[in-house]
């Protein structure tokens, strides 16, 4: 054994998950899947480990490969590295197995992995996703399936139609005005990109002045422009401005933008069939709005773009502000391609979950809610541990959470522990129990109701409200009763 | 985009898992996870990456500090890990959380990564590990609870009685017999421990020759041996042939072995405690048995060790043998320590999922059962997709896993990718159904099982036996009733 004591703390933007959090992640996670096993969607796992080469250089705001990612060398001297993300496994997974079903719609949830220079409250270098993607098609109707999906997973988390809404963009509206604008160098087209991409954060102003000129933070700190003519940066507001309150009204204002450019074209009716398809779905412009400002970061998408917001206001850093987007996905046409050279249409969006019940312990103004915990045997007697097993084997048997006490302390210290277990009951049997063939239950819930009302304490412990002594025999079937009404209490 | 394609591989000892293993796991997972909150353990997740200190160097098979695990610096200069097992996070996780309830009841489910030098079938860099601990507690009840809950598990993933065992040794019984041969330094001890671990793979032969002159390998590899005395090795001997067929048994003969020893004493009066709970919970000496052979690799361990072990025959490189070890645990005393300096006492055990799993399809002779697909709405005629995505969304409404056929191709290509889905169901509407208000549903597995009755091609066509039209109004109602006789079937 080691002489110097390491230090018992985790790296810095890394965090456990105890019961309660992790109950709910759970919860969650079950829920979404089972919404996208409906829409045919089949489960898949994949390495939490790959090559570096086949995740590519793909990971937002980093441009140096192996940037962002957590690599090592393997023996064999070639560079491995968490998976930052769902997709790019994806994508090795369809082009390592052309023998797969296609289209080939899957999805997965679990961890991923990014180097974040500055991590923080909620920005961590290990967190969930939840994906889904539907590769091998280029139909707008998977398109319009992503929208669906989204939007029933939220509504089985149990948020209402009216707290959240679905934003449909094209990258190839922006492309078409990048054409009629005459911006033709993939670098400058990304710069162009990359500035939408900051309309959050600097608002229109900011987003001109790095389509310009540049722009000057507060700070001081200085980001080069795009350099655009006015004129072209005009054309590029109009996309950014022309989303309507109707779907059909979007795609007829962006058509009269880009109705001179091919890609422009292809993106308006490729809205156009999402929006019948939505229609088909029954799902409203409320529900699934078209919204031009609507970017994605990643390079990597081709068409479609999607993003699932929040509505409803949280009170974040003191002010009252809308939660953001908690899922976010889009088209992208050119993964699988990365490793086979033939082009495999593919769409998908990816749920936060994390994120999302960051979102809805705010609005709900509480952390996860704590399930009742296991029933409690007390042991009183250290000589009759084994008739403690024997009771505590029964309730189990009969599926009750339960455990025999195992600490140290006397009675005050084991209700003590009960207590922080939120055990529904606690069995009590000292030699006078024994004898009579008898054993005491404590309602924890109703001692806790009770301890409010009464406050006499006299009467309190001559009368032992919230105590019932039961046969023996009697002992599942009494604590099943108590049980089961704490669990209704609770849910 | 890269000119350079990456290959699309997975880096050696890494795998994916396809929907029926996934399931598979993912069931048998939840099926443990419930037994494990029966008795009272409650969830934690730890972080995959940890301090490379905090992890220590108690991975198996491994002297050097880092060795056998998956380490990197971090950006600030200092080691992080994927951790090895779920163990060593627990601990770092009570060292940091003094606030804990005491005793600390947890389970834990996930993936674990080792550096394999040599991966290959069955032995993978990143598989699932399923744990349970009791942290905070001496007392010998804990170790008899991790007997039980490993017969519960097994059990209720539907393992019978006759097919497993859950055998316990204790590491005092061994300190007392080295105290009564008077082999006192650790290195050495630590030598005889390893090499009696080696009994299930060289024997009890090949263990004589590891704690005397040495063994040499049939391929000529030497093996130096801990140069024991034979009267020594005879003591040592006696330990490892003194079991006994009932519990009480092996106690006697194993305390006329260690009597003198203090450690002796208090292995056979731990393990008389454990027989006495065992007892009281109904586990008889065929499921739960004392053997003095068990030792469990890990040096960490301080007192009693489980193996849980399926002990029907599997094919295994063209020989019937026993599967051997699918769960493996023990009290380890000091993991705490390391961290605070202060001694808290920990039990428990690891289900070694995949293992299981695999021992399972083995034993069943197949692989991991497929569950019915997604219901497949066929696309016949391009321009109804807004009614082919109306009906399939009726279908996902009503909770019924549907999907409308996405990809290319005429109808030969949309049964044949239903068939691959496992469909249940394929919705079928073209022109004629939808002017007289129809659809036809073809029963999928009626139609496998006609197909092997009927092999007169004509009648098949003609008749199309596995075929029914049913009113439009009627889909949701008359899939259902499919969907549901299809899933009785394969339950």
């Amino acid at each position: 054994m080691s002489t110097v004591r390491p230090e018992a703390r985790l790296p810095r933007g890394f965090r456990d998950a105890f019961a309660a959090d992790f109950l709910a992640r759970r919860k969650a996670i079950d829920t979404i899947c089972k919404v996208y096993a409906v829409f045919g969607f089949e489960p898949l796992e994949t390495s939490s480990i790959e090559y570096l080469d086949a995740l590519g250089k793909y990971l937002p705001d980093t441009d140096a490969p192996g940037g962002g990612v957590f690599a090592l060398r393997d023996d064999d001297g070639e560079w491995i590295a968490l998976r930052y993300d769902l997709t790019a496994p994806l994508a090795r997974v369809v082009a390592a197995h052309p023998d797969l079903p296609s289209p080939f719609r899957r999805y997965q949830f679990g961890s991923v992995f990014r180097r974040e220079k500055k991590p923080g409250p909620g920005r961590f270098r290990e967190f969930y996703q939840c994906d889904f993607d539907t590769v091998g098609t280029a139909s707008p109707a998977a398109d319009a399936e992503v929208c669906a999906v989204l939007c029933r997973a939220l509504r089985e988390l149990g948020i209402p139609a009216s707290d959240f809404i679905v934003r449909v963009n094209n990258r190839k509206l922006l492309n078409g005005v990048l054409d009629a604008a005459r911006i033709d160098e993939p670098s400058r087209r990304l710069l162009v990109l990359r500035s939408i991409d900051k309309l959050d954060k600097f608002g229109i102003e900011g987003v001109v002045q790095l389509l310009g000129a540049g722009r000057t933070d507060p700070s001081g700190e200085r980001t080069d422009g795009a350099k655009l003519e006015p004129a072209q940066i005009d054309l590029i507001l109009g996309l950014l401005q022309c989303s309507q309150p109707d779907r059909a009204g979007t795609c007829d204002a962006a058509e009269r933008l880009v109705r001179d450019s091919e890609s422009g074209r292809e993106g308006v009716a490729e809205l156009r069939e999402i929006h019948a398809l939505l229609d088909a779905m029954d799902l409203p412009s409320s529900l699934v709005t078209f919204d031009t400002n609507v970017v994605r970061g990643l390079e990597y998408y081709t068409g479609p773009v999607f993003e699932a917001e929040l509505t409803f206001l949280v009170e974040e850093e003191g002010e009252k502000r809308k939660f953001g987007s908690v899922a976010g996905g889009g088209r992208y046409d050119y993964l699988v391609e990365r490793f086979t050279g033939n082009k495999v249409p593919a769409t998908g969006a990816s749920i936060g979950v994390d994120r999302l019940l960051a979102a809805l312990a705010k609005q709900r103004g509480e952390r996860a809610e704590s399930l009742p915990g296991p029933v409690i045997v007390t042991a009183m007697d250290r000589e009759r541990l084994a008739d403690y097993q024997r009771m505590t084997n029964e309730l189990r048997e009969a599926g009750i959470p339960a455990e025999l006490y195992l600490g140290g302390g006397g009675f005050r210290q084991q209700l003590k522990y009960a207590d922080r277990r939120l055990a529904p009951v606690v069995v009590i049997a000292g030699s006078n129990e024994f004898e009579r063939g008898e054993v005491t239950l404590k309602d924890m819930l109703a001692g806790k109701q009770l301890s409010e009302q009464i406050t006499d304490k006299l009467v309190w412990r001559k009368e032992q409200p919230a105590q019932r002594v039961v046969p023996r025999s009697r002992l599942v079937a009494e604590v099943q009763e108590i049980v089961q009404r704490a669990t209704r209490g609770s849910s």
